[in-house]
């Protein structure tokens, strides 16, 4: 059987990722590859580094991807740092935050978890109690949870982890490229993110950062493969305990991406393109304006959804800016709307998981994606499909709302000039 | 500092991998993505598990990548099935087989390595041998070792395994698309791939398959992660072992490939595009097609290289087709030769690892780039730099053979028509 070219049909994404990639990055994928070892491409592996660093706003020396999707970043810096018996705190307030205790389970670490409701970010007070109490080498919390819409303040925990000597390990995946995250500012040893969300790159990426604290760790542990190893490397001190994988050693990375090159994986050239030109629209954006862009597109996304008359779920005071959690109408086949949404529309966006399947939407306004023609067309798209499912929305007033925000932004920005 | 638009010189890339990406490949990455549970994306998996089955020669059911560098997929495979204190037998000829012996040490399997000289493979009745003395649970194991250009023939071998119920693992990652790897009629058990070698795809996933022994084992290891399990789920018998890792655990992998998508990762779309196109390119030209064309061109280049002057290294009868190791004449400083080449002509050859680092050059005629004007170009530049370097060479007879042998193939196709 001879298979077609490939095609797909075009869609407005706006699940909370993989979210649409901007055409630049498209087109940078393009782009013959190079040799691994070439002096090009070295040289473009250290610009997404600095690049890296500078949307990290960290001066910490490692920033590098890890070459899978966003959760082998995780499993990277956790599977790098503990050993088994190592203490693990993990304050749990969403889906994500379970994968942090599993991967620190399994590579047989003593995990404490604390929980709050999905909805809801812990009080930071409340965290440094328990920590005080429970001693971890290692607290491993989330900024930006997905399944539940939820951005946790880090600041205060980074500066008590300090203080405690705590590694202070954060899940930025959702948050980075359209929240503010701050690695040194808020004293975060190890921060692991994504490309396929405000980054608007492919999945297959997790960018990471970490200190010299983590480093040290890394460094201890240090194996090289015996295949390439000289006999300084063979005469290294190393414990008695490697790290368990050869695929997410940082110590094998971190030769891979310093000026030695020893040669671990062979890096993943296209994704490497397009994570550089992610972040160089990033940083041509500019943070602060990319951050005000998100705000503005939540809050237009939000005031159609109210005056259109549904309701918004969780804490709103600690909304992750790029992903807005619409509770479901009592009575409304979630997943039938969101079917009927992506055939007749061509729009998608998510439903969650654990306790929250079935009760709530989310939508993603991330990145590239995070644009008014996405927002408009999705209020106008989910008033039809709401109605053809009985449910009782103010017609029109959506729309409107939503259009009075970017009318008054526009306002705004006239009398600002 | 604003950071200037990609650009990337034009190479010819002649390494054992990455190898130049087939157009084609490269344009298929730039069509836009879809979301992961999108129907139309889906489908696009399920295409790329069958069009996978027929490049691996397989009747498996599980055919998919691993969203991570080629070995990833060794890590996978290899840390779903062996628990401490399992036994493996490793026969190792060269750096990869040395790979495979440290990621089962890391997951603290009792590792038994038999090894031979680089440059050579073994008598498969001299594995089988051995084999019945350890009684390993896992027989893992090299099919193109491109370290050193060998090819391990395995079918005997792959028998055996099945009459002793040994698992045999393979690493094909260098032969396939380039050479024959009959993964059922080898008895194969377990075989992972690689993309950015004779398929023409960029580095970035590792296409594996597995049959049911080794389905068994990972169903009863399996384990679903907390925050989407369900009752049904948690109610499942499972050992008091899970894998140690969740990105490479193939259990929670093959629930993502079914029809439950039960989900893990984000699947990497860009990549899972090229891929479908790189493997049906591969299914288009046919896979006896293909292999031919690899040892035409192979072919082309090694009498080029004869008639120039140079030797070959490592047993002539395993010789890998994709892979050409070359003898560093004496006193040639072979670094110097590569950098020039690249340097000044574009082209990108090898050195090697370990004992044969400065002794041998590997060129690579793989996929997309084991074309005719590839091979003319390097054995062109090759003979000049050498020339520039103070080697006696045959002046002007390299690019005569190759040519004799691409006219003698014409004549022969035109016999044959």
């Amino acid at each position: 059987m001879a298979y077609a070219e490939l095609t797909a049909p075009k869609r407005i994404i706006l699940t909370p990722g993989p979210v649409e990639v901007d055409p630049r990055v498209l087109r940078a994928m393009g782009t013959p590859i190079l040799g691994q070892f070439d002096p090009a491409f070295t040289a473009i592996m250290n610009e997404v580094m600095d690049m890296l660093r500078q949307v990290f706003q960290t001066k910490n020396h490692w920033a590098y991807p890890v070459d899978g999707t966003s959760r082998s970043g995780l499993e990277a810096v956790l599977c790098s740092i503990l050993e088994p018996g190592d203490r693990v705190m993990v304050p749990i307030y969403g889906r994500f935050g379970h994968l942090f205790a599993e991967i620190c389970e399994r590579y047989g670490a003593e995990v404490h978890t604390i929980e709050c409701p999905w909805g809801e970010v812990f009080e930071p007070g409340h965290v440094i109690a328990e920590m005080k109490k429970i001693k971890p080498k290692v607290l491993a919390m989330v900024h930006g949870e997905t399944s539940t819409g939820r951005m946790q303040p880090l600041a205060e925990i980074g500066r008590a982890c300090r203080e405690q000597d705590v590694l202070f390990v954060v899940d930025a995946v959702a948050s980075i490229g359209g929240a503010d995250v701050r690695t040194d500012e808020w004293y975060i040893d190890a921060l692991v993110a994504g490309t396929q969300k405000c980054l608007s790159v492919p999945a297959g990426m997790a960018p990471i950062t970490y200190n010299s604290r983590i480093e040290k760790i890394v460094l201890a542990r240090k194996k090289v493969e015996r295949g390439i190893a000289t006999d300084e490397d063979r005469a290294y001190p190393r414990s008695m305990r490697p790290i368990t994988s050869n695929y997410f050693d940082l110590g094998m990375l971190q030769d891979y991406w310093s000026p030695r090159r020893l040669n671990h994986h062979t890096e993943a050239t296209s994704m490497i393109y397009a994570l550089r030109e992610g972040l160089r629209l990033v940083l041509d954006e500019g943070l602060g304006a990319r951050f005000s862009r998100h705000k503005l597109h939540e809050k237009a996304l939000i005031e159609g959804l109210l005056a259109m008359g549904l309701s918004l779920f969780g804490d709103p005071v600690h909304k992750l800016p790029c992903v807005t959690c619409v509770n479901i109408p009592d009575g409304t086949d979630g997943e039938s709307v969101r079917h009927m949404l992506l055939e007749e529309f061509g729009i998608e966006i998510a439903s969650s998981f654990g306790p929250l399947h079935g009760k709530i939407w989310r939508i993603g306004t991330m990145g590239y994606g995070c644009r008014k023609d996405n927002v408009l067309a999705l209020l106008g798209g989910l008033e039809a499909v709401l109605i053809r499912h009985g449910v009782k929305v103010n017609r029109g007033e959506g729309l409107q709302a939503a259009l009075d925000v970017y009318q008054s932004e526009k306002t705004k920005s006239i009398v600002l000039k």
